[in-house]
This record gives C-alpha cells, sequence and structure tokens, in this order.
C-alpha cells in the first residue's frame, strides 16, 4: 500500500463517521456549534432535545408548546405491551438499561407510529393548502386515499378506551392559545378539526382526536418532520418505561410472566401422539 | 373452578401488574395523584421527568440543577459504541424505536454505569459522614475497599479523551452556586473535591472529576438513588441516540459497517484446511 | 363482579395466551402432540426446529437439504453490522444475551430481508407457474413489476463481495441432488435460474444467485413461507453473532468504538458559535 | 500526516477487527480454516454450532450428545416472559427479528443465566476432584459457599412448576449412556447426583436436577466453557421465541397486553390531587 493510498483511506474512513450534530477535541465539546458549557445551566432539557435535533435553538413560546407535548405521553399504565415489557426485563435480571431496550423496541409501526402517521396525513393535507383556507375535499381525498391504503383506522383519532382524552384537550387548548399568541401557524389544528367533522359524519358517532393527533398538531406547527415527531414520542415514553422498570425494580419479583400462573395458557395444538406412530406413517 | 376461586384469582391477576405511578379510567389519566391535564402546560419536561420518578414534584432550583445535568450528557459523538450503533442500525432497515434500542441496550455497566458506581461511591462515604465534616480517612478507606473490589479506575474521575471535561467544571460550578442560596446540601461535592484530592496524591497527576461524577454530585444533592441516576443518563444519552438515528436516515447508506470496506479486517485464524484431512486423524 | 363473570373473564384471559406450539402440565411437556422426552435424543436439532416451526418432523432428505440452508448463513465476517454490533456490545458490559439482542435487532428488512423477499418473488413466480413449466414472460413481468416497486437491486442476486458465491453455487447443487433423488420440486429452482438468465441479459454481466437466493430457493423447496424463511436466516446467524460475543468477551476490550480513535470522524455542522450571538439574532 | 503513520494507523485499523473465526475473501469463505462449501451439505447445524464455537468439530457421538441439549431447551410456553414478550412484541409491528431480540434480551442471569451458573459450580468442584473420586466435602463446602453468595436457590436443581422435570431424566439417560460408551467422562455427572444427594439432605425432600442442570452437566462434558453453556442456551430458546412470534404474527392481535383489558390492574398510589395544593404547600 503506498503513501497516497493510505491518506485516501484514511480520508474515507474519517468520512465514515460524519455528523453535522456534535464537534469533539480534548478539552472542547461543541454541540450544534455551540461549546457545551454554554449549554449546561441555560437551556432546559426540552430546548436541548430541540437544538440536537433541529439545529437551532426553539424561541421561548416554542418551548413551551413543544414541553407540553413531551409531557403528555409519559406513560399510558402498564397493561401497554411497552410497559409491561420493562417490568417483566427486570425480573428476568436486566438492568434498566436492558429493560428501556426491550421495551422502546416496541415502539413499533402499530404500538408507536400512530403520531408519524397523523402527521403524514396533516403533512399530506397541508401541503395542498399553503397560505390559504383548507378545502375539505382535499381532507376528504386525503382520508379516502388513506383508509384505501391502510384501512379505516385513522390514527391520531378515536381511543379505545378513552370515550374522550383528556390529554389531546388540553394540548389543542394550549395549541389554539400559541396560535391567539402569534407564536404558531393554526393550518395543522385547523386541518385536524377538520378530519374530526369528517370522520363523525362518515361513521356517525364522534370520534374525537387523541393524544396522537394532539401531539402531531404540535409537533406539525413546530416544524418537526414526522419521522421526528415518532423520535419524540419515543423520548416521552420512555421516561414511563423507566419509571415503571425502577418500580418493579423495587417490587423484586423473579421471572414475572405476564399473568399469575394460576390462570393457565390454552393449548391448540394435536393430541399427545407418539414418535413411533409418526415413523409408521 | 368455584366462584370463590374465579374472584380470587381475578384478584391475584389485578394485583400482578399493580404500580403506584399512573391511574386510568375512561376519561381520566391521574399521574402520582395528579390529573395530567394539570400537568400539560404546567411542567417542564424535566419536572415530569422527577414527578415519574420521585412521585413528587421539585421546587424550582431543584428543578433547575436538575436540567443542568440532564442536558450536560445529551452525546458524545459516533465513535461511542451506542451512537454508531444507532447509526448502523437505521441502515439496517430499523426505525428509530428499534435504533434506540439496540443502543440504548448497551449503555450497560460499562458504557452506563460509571454515574451509579460513582453514586454508590458518594454514598458509602457519606453515609459515615452524616451531619458533619467528611474524614479523609474515611474517603481513603473507602477509595481501598473500591480498588481491591473493582480495579483502580475510579468511576466518574479521569477521561480518556478530555485532560479536563467542560461539562464537569461548568455543572459542579452549578452545584456550588445551589449550594450558596441554600437549595442542596455540600456533602457530595465536599466527598467529590476529597476523591479528586487522594486521586491526586495516589497517581502522581490530576484526574479530575468527569461528566459522570458532575452529574453523580448533582443527582446526589438531588436525593436520587443510584439506580435513579443511571436512569437519568439513559434518558439523556437517548437523546443523542435519537438524533444520530435521525441524521443517518437523512444521509442514507445501507448496511454500513463499522469502517469502510476499503480497510480489511485481519484472520488470526487456522490456516485454510480441508475436511478430509480433519477426518482423517 | 358476579359469579358467572368472573368465570367468563377468566376464560378470556386462558384464551389470551393460547397456542398449538406446546402443552405444559406438571412433569409433562408435549411439544406439537409429542411428549419431550421422545424427541430428546431422537431428533436432530434441525429437526427439531423444523417441528417446533411447522408442526410435523421432516423427512430425512428434507432434514438434510434443510441443515445445508442452516449451516451455510452462519457468519459473514466482522464488517457485517449485526456482527460489528455484538462485538461492541459485550465491550460495553453486556452479557452474550444482550449483545445478541442488540444484534439481532438489526437483522431487518435491508440487513436480514434479502431472502424472505427473494421467497416472496419466487412465490409470486411460482403461484402462476402450478404443475407446469414457468413461463419466461411471467418471470420478466415479475421482475418489471419488483423493480417498479422497489428499485433495481433484486434480492437473492449479485453480492457486493464476491463475485460468485461459493455457497450458493453448493446449496444449488444440494437442491438438484435432492431434486433427482425426488426429494423436492424442481419448480423454485427452475424460476430461481430464469431470474438469473433475465437479470444476465437486462444487466449486460452475471448477477449470480447469492446465498439469500440459494437459501430462499431450499426453503421454498421444503414448503416454507417466507416469514419463516427470514426467522431460519436470523436462527442461523445468530450462530456468528454468538460466536463473536464470545471471542471478544475473550479479547477483552473496553466501550469499543467502530474504528480506533486515531482516526478521526467528520464534522460537518455549523462552525463554534456562541449563545449570546443566537440571542442578539 | 505522513506515509509512515497514515500505514500504522491503517495496521491498527485493520487489527482493530480482529478475529479466528471467519476469513473472506471474494470467492472464498473460510470458517475456522474450512472452505464454507466444504461444510455445506457435509456437516449438520448442530456440528456447525459447535464448529464456529470451539473451532474444531466435534466426533459423531459428541455430536449426538450435543443435539440433546439443544433439543431439550427449545420452549417453555407462552408464560415465560420471553416467550410472551416476543408474541407482544409483533402485535406492536415489529418484524420477527425485533421480536426475538427484545425477548432475547431478557434471557438475562435470572431468566437465562442458571444453566451457566450451574456450570460454574460444576467445575469448581470438578477443578478439585482431577483424576479421581469426587470428594463429598468438596461438594458440601462448594454448596456452603455458594449458599452463602448467592442464597439458597441452588440453580439447575428444583423446578416450580415440574415436581420431576422430564428433560433432564432423558438428559441423564443420555449422558450415563454416551459414559458407558466412553464417549465422555463420568465426572460432572457424579458431581451432579452429589448436588442432587445433597440437598436432599439439607431440605429434607426431593429437589431433583431440572434441565438447566441437565444441560449443565452434558455442556460440561463436552467441554464447553459455562459462557458457551449460556450461549448454547439462548441459541436453543431462541426456536421457542421464533416459533411463538410466527404463532402471534399468524393470529393477528393490535397491541396485545400482557392481560386481557376486562381484568384492571392495581393502582397503589396517592389519591387523586391537584397541582394548586402542591404549590400551596
Amino acid at each position: 500500500m503506498n503513501a497516497k493510498s493510505a491518506d485516501s483511506i484514511l480520508e474515507e474512513a474519517t468520512a465514515w463517521w460524519s455528523t453535522a450534530i456534535i464537534d469533539i477535541h480534548p478539552g472542547e465539546i461543541g454541540v450544534r456549534g455551540y461549546p457545551i458549557q454554554e449549554l449546561i445551566g441555560t437551556l432546559t432539557f426540552a430546548q436541548m432535545i430541540w437544538l440536537m435535533l433541529r439545529g437551532e435553538l426553539p424561541t421561548a413560546p416554542q418551548a413551551t408548546l413543544f414541553e407540553s407535548a413531551l409531557v403528555a405521553a409519559v406513560d399510558h399504565g402498564p397493561q401497554a405491551p411497552s410497559i409491561a415489557i420493562s417490568r417483566m426485563a427486570v425480573t428476568c435480571g436486566l438492568s434498566v438499561n436492558g429493560a428501556m431496550a426491550s421495551a422502546i423496541n416496541v415502539l413499533d409501526d402499530v404500538h408507536g407510529g400512530a403520531g408519524q402517521q397523523c402527521m403524514d396525513l396533516l403533512h399530506r393535507i397541508g401541503a395542498q393548502s399553503k397560505n390559504g383556507p383548507v378545502d375539505p375535499d382535499v381532507v376528504e381525498d386525503a382520508l379516502d386515499n388513506f383508509i384505501v391504503a391502510h384501512g379505516k383506522v385513522i390514527p391520531g383519532y378515536g381511543h379505545r378506551f378513552h370515550p374522550v382524552d383528556p390529554r389531546a384537550i388540553k394540548l389543542l387548548a394550549l395549541v389554539r392559545a400559541a396560535q391567539d399568541d402569534g407564536v404558531v401557524s393554526g393550518l395543522y389544528a385547523r386541518i385536524g378539526v377538520l378530519i374530526e367533522k369528517s370522520l363523525a359524519r362518515r361513521t356517525g358517532k364522534g370520534v374525537p382526536m387523541n393524544i396522537d393527533g394532539a401531539t402531531a398538531v404540535i409537533y406539525s406547527v413546530l416544524g418537526f418532520s414526522s419521522l421526528l415527531g415518532r423520535g419524540l414520542f419515543i423520548l416521552s415514553r420512555s421516561v414511563g418505561i423507566l419509571a415503571h422498570a425502577i418500580e418493579q425494580t423495587e417490587q423484586g419479583g423473579r421471572i414475572k410472566g405476564p399473568m399469575p400462573t394460576s390462570i393457565p395458557y390454552q393449548y391448540t395444538g394435536p393430541p399427545a401422539r407418539h414418535l413411533a406412530v409418526a415413523c409408521e406413517k
């Protein structure tokens, strides 16, 4: 290997790991260009999350609205699979990092993707409503297309447990207040309401916006991509996953299954048989 | 199964999943007793994290100090295995939840346990210094015992990359300020300094406190257990893990290995051989 | 809650976990109906895998062909992200279960889905060729449709490293031998060859079947669904993931990053800046 | 950077990923020195696992005993947390790789470490019994020490569900047969029986060897380290984890929690309260 090629291979190796997020030198850490010591003690955790994900800082009122969405989604109790998995994991011997990993992993398309999917829907409608009122026909078409592609469950609307989601009501009131203060545009909240109205007509009953819909509106008016919206949900729910891992650690227990063993599971397979019989066949 | 036993089995099943964190009923969500709609728009994300983990709310100055520690630890660049794994994972097809899971999982004892281990050391010394000055001999004994049990690397001190960790300096200044304001006790910061002095004497060179030590002091003065301290580090670092997963998703790439393939790996096994030879033996 | 409803709730709970795979009673374990003690010492591990996944036992020649595919895919070296992650993970403190989890997780659509995708393509063509010769036009149409939907990389064909994949050649020879012996149908091997020929015409160069294609043919002729094919690849590659985790554990190392730190990473973000400047804006 | 240092940095980078397992060149794959095409179609999957983990091939009777242990541990039903997690995960949207990752992750010290811990105990006693009979006092001392260090549950003995574990009985019979055939030494089986006898004396009731104990004996007589024994258990149980993930995928279901929601969970936290009250304090 000659000198030239060694240098160029090293250049390629350096470029292999390339990032605009953080710059580190001995004694110096720059985050998005800012020396870390200027950020510590100055930014809230939520502002730091925003800076890391967006590259720039939020204004104070943006940060306030952002915090409200992060606060809203931290937990939904031990019957959610993610939380149950976190608790079962620590009884198998895992540290909190392992319990969080097994649990966060299941925040996938079905258990953790509703917010992202709702944002995609809002953005698709919003892209056809730039700088003007939202055309109800655009909403209808978007819903029709969504239902053809993904089925009739519209992400961000309805809840199998809560007839009305108390988190959504409060979040939407905060969006309206921010809108009245000129902090954010009203576009996505308006689209959200039009979808709600259309669903009421389509189903003949109320299918109110839930927390995934309300946070989708907030993350959208704050300029986040739907992919970031999904990441923010995971950060938020990680708090609950951690809290339950810690609580279960304190409760103790070993190899905790999903139900007490006094409740049997159901076997639906073939009746007892023997290899000899199988081999004779 | 008679009626009585069915009821008692159900009671056991209800108790199987038992939590003091969250109470959910149709249309109602209570977190540590507070209706969720009162928390949304009122608490910062950091205050919500505290409430979820501790059960009660921090005071405002406690929350400020708490935020500084959460802000400080979000990232340490793509050469950290956790960050590299997050980036490699998305190029394998994983969504952000999966990338975060594979990455958070490796924040184990070695890559994510230094803060917890440092807190354990601080608390062990602190337990012998209640309501009084810290006896230097207690520090020496604790260090001696630690080194016998775990080796000479003291968690929370020294850094293989930073001669002085800029995060630690700022965090410790914030602790001193909070102490001057009467917000927190000075106990753990004093212990931290005594350890630093002892290590300087023992090694003949400066082994200054790093971010793990500084956040260990902060979480300790704020009353967190060492287990919670570990969890808080994971929450904080999750922000960097997410930011890098998103950046890599935007960069694209397929099945990204650890280095460009222009750099070969080293094979150290047996030379080429054939099964026939093996069978003859 | 009255007696009746308690019983019916318990019935629902029993049905909640329902399986045809395994039936357990004190002192008795039945797998797919067979007492476990009849299987232990009688079945090979590969036969047990087949029984667990399919519900019935393979014939001896089916099992032999099945073993060959499982053997072929166990490892592809430390520059594969899954293997690198396994090795990095143990240096962060994880046990082998944790290292395997972080690594297996990344065997997702891109890094672990080629076999499944190839099987889907084979089955789509095969469904139009039942009981007769394969119409080359059906192959062309299927490839055209695949390319429109997924791009021009055909899963199971070509390899970025191996001009010819030695595993594929051997596996396809074994399929042909099994076909000559009347063990399996020749349908999917024929389709595989027709795809290879079409790709040669389309690209003007050889794009030979790789291991994903060859195992896709084998799992298909043995009657596995594409989803099971994916699972079998994971089981096979898990062997390599484990072997590398163990080897790295023996080598030692702490917090092993993707490259030695003598090779820096590249920072592409904004130049150093200060919060004061940001606030003035 | 001059030519010399570039070359030496590259050398360091090549050595960074160093393995004796697999050697890959274009068109060539060597596993432990053997060309992969010689192994495919020749080795069983179990023999390949042995070669990957040990570096050399087993004899035929060793391989047979080895298969029996791999077959025995594949599954223990949906009430095991690992299996339940696998099933819950797919209903959250995860592919089989993700479901397997979340599930395998929890095969940690408590849920997956008994075999390794039992092997450590067997090896500790065995190291004091080289080339001779096992001194019962050595067994007693080892048990005393183990109980002081880890508590009175001896890994590999007793089962909370099975009074007698049908897998262990069969596996131990196979060990005895292999011993009679001169395939393996009788050392670890003898130690296993002495522990069983001692536990019967200590507890006043039978605490028979379970599957973890029986596989610990087999992996020990076959020369595996306890770390490898743990890895082998994970490989074996991965089969059940995969089978249940596939079955749940076929059953369908969305966001499957641990129990039907008709069974509530128990809230044990503070009664409902309001922020105003908290702030007044």
